[in-house]
């Protein structure tokens, strides 16, 4: 019998494992400490946690577990279409998360050799979908302040398939200058090209309204926009994610998307969260606060430099510190506090850390855990 | 813009939609009515639910659903392991329900053109996984008795990339012989075939350590076998399956398997019911005696034929009632009883059921509606 590797397609053989954030549970098993012993900045969630209508909404359907979830997720999809007003549930579509609809869009319009243009550096799971689909990712760089530049975009849309965005991208935190991502996007129309746009973290920008491409929809039907209850709604670990389209391109992801993906827990909680204003209104300001006191407590830090900050979190280069940023992360680590390294993401060195906005204590507990580390020096 | 479908992929564009059991969304969406309204006999799960020990779980994880959940499922796969016994942690994959590693285990091991043996009829997201994978369902006809048969499978294993088996099989209910079942799985380890072994519903069955290959992985690095907490264990809405095989196997799905697919409730919820003996043997006692007075009260139904029953669930050939299987499917409906029209799984024409075992009390309820409607001929 060959090895089971030697029978897989080629493109699968050639897939690289990829490095990711929110790895509590891999630090966990290496220091054989628990998870709770940690205060995690490396995954980039509401600090405030979930809604308390969430959690209702979790017992509540405590009593329809043996029933399999709705493949359609048709109540989340209306409560979600409804939240946007001007969307019909048609043009929604729910996933395991997000991931799960990075993947589908990938195996549905991508073959063996189409080309995806992918911001250098930008969130990893674009590539390996478009690797896994048996595409070619080609990569266009941010420019030197890590800005999407609309030109490079344009001057390669003609020869891709898909367009990948994110923004507020992950991890330089930054949103994409408004007129940038719609000259990139409508070049991708005249073309033909598809937009897969990841607003994962938008809601914690202050004007997420004005900066989502959610009201453009309906000029765009080349446009994808990808959205996540993982972030903002804290429900990470019962993975739901939506995307939002014209129903051209919802319909085929639909058709194709595999049943039951969702749990029913996730559903029902995810409803419950969109619709907790007041919970939403108090992560906002909680968010707004804490970014402004991060933003001016890290800028005193010696050797670092601080990356302005659209979303929750902050990118940092820390070359001037002293320190690589696996080392710091290490040395973090020593104190509880886990950072995100950022030398796996494609085009960027091993001098980037991201730290996610958290509540004043936690804030705190990092800023006191840097201090102490730079001074070791 | 040319439609979003004309974009697709050629092997996506020709998918058409599946249909599933467990449909009392659908059902519900149609007739107006709650999914409580009816009494589901078309999914097959375990009529007392989910162990309180599960139940707990989900309450304990309501503190950590901020974090990504385990995208290894570290340890659930222990508990797994160390459920069955003589496996290590290495030798399990953990699934978005076991619907994910159909899907996955295609998407690796097929590429286009790629043939696999599939038995007709049988569970209907085996094909759909090989045509969105772009391989081509080879069907396998079981003999008249809906049995499967060694030979027709070893006929055509040369040819063949995977092979696809069901134990007990999804409709019809009935164990693979086993020596028929080992001839099958020998015949492929010697033309390096792989064989998929959907154990999804063998619980259920009264010798289920005689019957499952668990115990046979050693000898074939060729076999894939599937599990699910979808069944025995009642966590349906949850979505956790699981896959047993040579570390060879695990490795590449793992490698390719796109992260954090597993809720983290699923996760501990499923390795808490796994630990439950004393819920697990009451649902052996129920299961037992339920199929017992089913078999016996279905076999006096006018026109009615009914196959013996290893698993939780009855298949029934009604061609002799006067009704075809939508149209008793229809009239039991209006009786708030809702069974399996079996008439979407390739290889069977209109006039097979499906039903599952369920309470004392539902059985009943069951059998007064089979009666009301048979008797309105």
């Amino acid at each position: 019998m060959r090895k089971a590797e030697d029978l897989a397609r080629d493109e699968i053989r050639r897939l690289k494992p990829c490095v990711h954030g929110g790895e509590v549970w891999d630090v966990a098993v290496e220091t054989g400490r628990s998870v709770g012993d940690f205060v995690d900045f490396s995954s980039s969630v509401n600090p405030l946690g979930p809604s308390p209508k969430a959690f209702d909404a979790l017992r509540d359907g405590f009593g329809r577990l043996t029933f399999y979830p709705d493949s359609n997720s048709t109540a989340l999809r209306e409560a979600i279409a409804c939240h946007y007003g001007s969307l019909d549930s048609r043009n929604v579509i729910v996933g395991n998360g997000s991931t799960e609809l990075i993947y589908l869009f990938a195996e549905v319009f991508l073959k063996s050799g189409d080309v995806a243009l992918v911001p250098s550096p930008s969130f990893g799971e674009y590539e390996s979908a478009v690797r896994k689909a048996g595409g070619e990712p080609k990569f266009v760089p941010l420019d030197s302040g890590f800005q999407v530049e609309a030109e490079a975009f344009k001057r390669e849309i003609r020869d891709a398939k898909v367009v990948y965005l994110c923004n507020p991208n992950n991890p330089t935190g930054m949103l994409i200058k408004h007129n940038s991502l719609l000259e990139i996007v409508e070049a991708a129309l005249e073309e033909e090209v598809l937009v897969f746009l990841d607003e994962d973290f938008i809601e914690f920008v202050d004007d997420e309204k004005e900066q989502s491409l959610i009201s453009k929809l309906g000029r765009f039907p080349n446009l994808f926009i990808l959205r996540t209850f993982t972030k903002f709604y804290g429900l990470t670990g019962l993975r739901v994610g939506f995307g939002l389209a014209d129903t051209g391109i919802i319909d085929i992801l639909s058709r194709v998307k595999m049943p039951w993906s969702v749990n029913s827990l996730g559903q029902a909680a995810a409803a419950a969260a969109l619709s907790d204003e007041a919970h939403n209104a108090k992560t906002h300001t909680v968010i707004k606060a804490e970014r402004k006191f991060l933003l001016s407590e890290l800028a005193k830090l010696k050797g670092f430099r601080v990356y302005p900050a659209d979303a929750n979190y902050f990118f940092l280069d820390i070359r001037r510190s002293g320190f690589s940023a696996a080392q710091l992360r290490e040395r973090m680590l020593k104190l509880g506090v886990l950072v995100r390294d950022c030398s796996s993401f494609q085009g960027l060195d091993g001098f980037y850390l991201r730290v996610a906005v958290r509540m004043r204590e936690e804030n705190e507990r990092l800023l006191a855990a840097f201090r102490e580390v730079l001074s070791s020096v």
